[in-house]
């Protein structure tokens, strides 16, 4: 599916520059495969194009961030917030993300971003805001919101900005953010000056959607999920437990048709995925057999995550350096374009221009 | 006018802290003696109550700072806000801001606010900002408004709640703000634990109404203001013109009526305005007379704050340094502020807690 975002024209007038991805992830707890397939492993095969450890000569840089503040408007106890930061920082490097190639740092460690979502915010339009579908739909709804929901995308587009960031993968529902950071960021270089670096949304591949055990779509609220490093033996008889049709062993079966099949089709190697088709197709098995090569290829696919994620669980001190490293290129990238815009907009004035080096 | 606040009873549960008066000036443009006599002049004479040059040992102290980032919502031009947040500066100083006894700086000069802004953001309802009055009053009018605009109570609580400030003097239309600061910090206390000061509001005595040279309340947009900083001469003329009743001189006058006698009040000496007030009673005086006395008394009133502002003006680095020297003292302060918000609500992680030193 194209992205709905028109193109950045800004990023392509400079072509000597890399292309600069950025993606912000919720610490919403541990990813289930719904998450891992249908965004994080995208989010993750952009990272910089090159095997080597300076991504300042790759064709592409990558910056993604966990998104601490925004996580604040419905996390409300501080011992869990830390966690579930510490916690998706530590998933994500299992899962690939690899900080000699890409920058990985907490939100919150880039004061930055605050200061330029308040610059933003001078020129942010009410009726802008008010169109948002987060805040239209909890409105709609009836619920009381917050202003944190209602000035979120502002947020978001402060910290698509600070890093002149020109793609930002995003899911569906996430289009239409990138487009008022696109408006805001056209607003205040129109009043002030090229300043900004207009983003342009990657929309991930949701081709393939993910199924909960129970074959609705995999998601928390449903609880159908499994979870990308869910304790084996528990995943084991999650899978097990699994309910499924009652046609015959014998008869030929459709294997588009069966969500068993499309979770074994995740995480199965491309020989023995195409060889279960033919099983379903050719009939005369039982489900029992294809929850077993679920749970075999399952723990297959992800043991080299496991593996790194237990080293970096032994070794907590090991991911707090990562993310100090981050935050110190992050703010590095975040500072410039702060000392850009606040000259621009008048608030740096001779000897305070540089007040942060 | 007793102030609507309710005592801030955090502030009086410290005894051993010096009360700390917090005021944001914006910086307009030149003052007129409507926002002298009726604001700044109240302000200042909040600061440190002691002539030494330690205000930690006093049991005042006072924070002033020059509101920028308010003032971007409107000021579209950056050479205009520089020259404006400048101005104001000087102008501060020359009234008798004292920057040995008070701490003077510029709003934007402190990030950490813009960071506490968001942290209150994500517990403020959007009723409480929708029911302020800036806001509601623009949409009453049909006019469009600027996120900025809604969401300034927000930044001017961070400014308040970034220095554990206890008395904020304010004019009425702000009492409303003091009370949205105390609603943000009193629910982010409740949800973990005393972090801010909650503040009190002290309505400036605005008991000395100030009239224009027309009679009316004297204000930029009915373009009656006698400016503080005026060229004398100039001033001259505007008062020689002030359009006076018609009543013959021999008359006896009520100097209560007049407002003219009010200005001269304003500025003269307690005995020449006695004097002043037994010449209306008696009658047998010219307007004239009277205006050539406003002059006079003008000139005089102001004279040593015009000699401090020609000094500051001869040398600008001078007015820089105070502001970087505030700058400094305030952003100790509120990074204090922000580091107790950050842990308790679960940004500060271990090693980055103490990012900022």
């Amino acid at each position: 599916m194209p992205s709905k975002a028109s193109p950045a024209t800004e990023a392509s007038a400079k072509p000597a520059r890399p292309a600069r991805v950025l993606s912000g992830i919720q610490p919403t707890g541990r990813f289930h495969w719904g998450n891992y397939f249908g965004a994080i492993r995208q989010y993750i095969e952009l990272q910089a194009d090159t095997s080597s450890a300076v991504p300042l000569q790759a064709d592409r840089e990558a910056f993604y961030f966990i998104a601490d503040l925004h996580a604040l408007t419905t996390v409300r106890d501080p011992e869990r917030l830390r966690g579930l930061v510490h916690a998706a920082a530590v998933d994500l490097v299992a899962l690939g993300l690899d900080p000699n190639r890409a920058t990985l740092f907490v939100q919150s460690d880039v004061p930055e971003v605050a200061e330029l979502m308040w610059l933003l915010m001078s020129v942010a339009p009410m009726g802008l805001l008010e169109r948002c579908h987060a805040y239209k739909d909890k409105k709609l709804r009836g619920l009381p919101a917050d202003a944190g929901l209602f000035t979120y995308p502002v947020l978001m587009s402060a910290d698509i900005l600070a890093y002149d960031a020109t793609i930002v993968p995003v899911g569906e529902d996430q289009v239409q953010h990138i487009e008022v950071c696109r408006d805001l960021a056209g607003t205040f270089n129109h009043l002030y000056g090229e300043v900004f670096t207009l983003p342009q949304a990657r929309l991930v591949e949701s081709g393939a959607r993910v199924p909960g055990i129970d074959g609705q779509k995999m998601s928390k609220s449903y609880e159908n999920t499994l979870d990308v490093f869910e304790d084996l033996s528990a995943q084991k008889k999650k899978i097990m437990r699994i309910t499924t049709d009652s046609r015959p062993m014998e008869e030929p079966k459709d294997p588009a048709d069966d969500h068993l099949f499309a979770l074994h089709a995740l995480v199965a190697s491309e020989p023995d995925r195409q060889e279960m088709a033919e099983l379903y197709r050719r009939g005369g098995f039982g489900y029992g057999h294809v929850k077993k090569a679920l749970v075999e290829a399952a723990a297959h696919f992800f043991a080299e995550a496991r593996n790194r994620r237990a080293a970096l669980e032994a070794d907590p001190g090991c991911i707090e350096v990562i993310l100090a490293n981050g935050a110190v290129r992050a703010r590095k990238q975040a500072a410039e374009v702060l000392a850009r815009a606040r000259q621009a907009c008048g608030l740096a004035r001779g000897t305070s221009a540089g007040r942060r080096s």
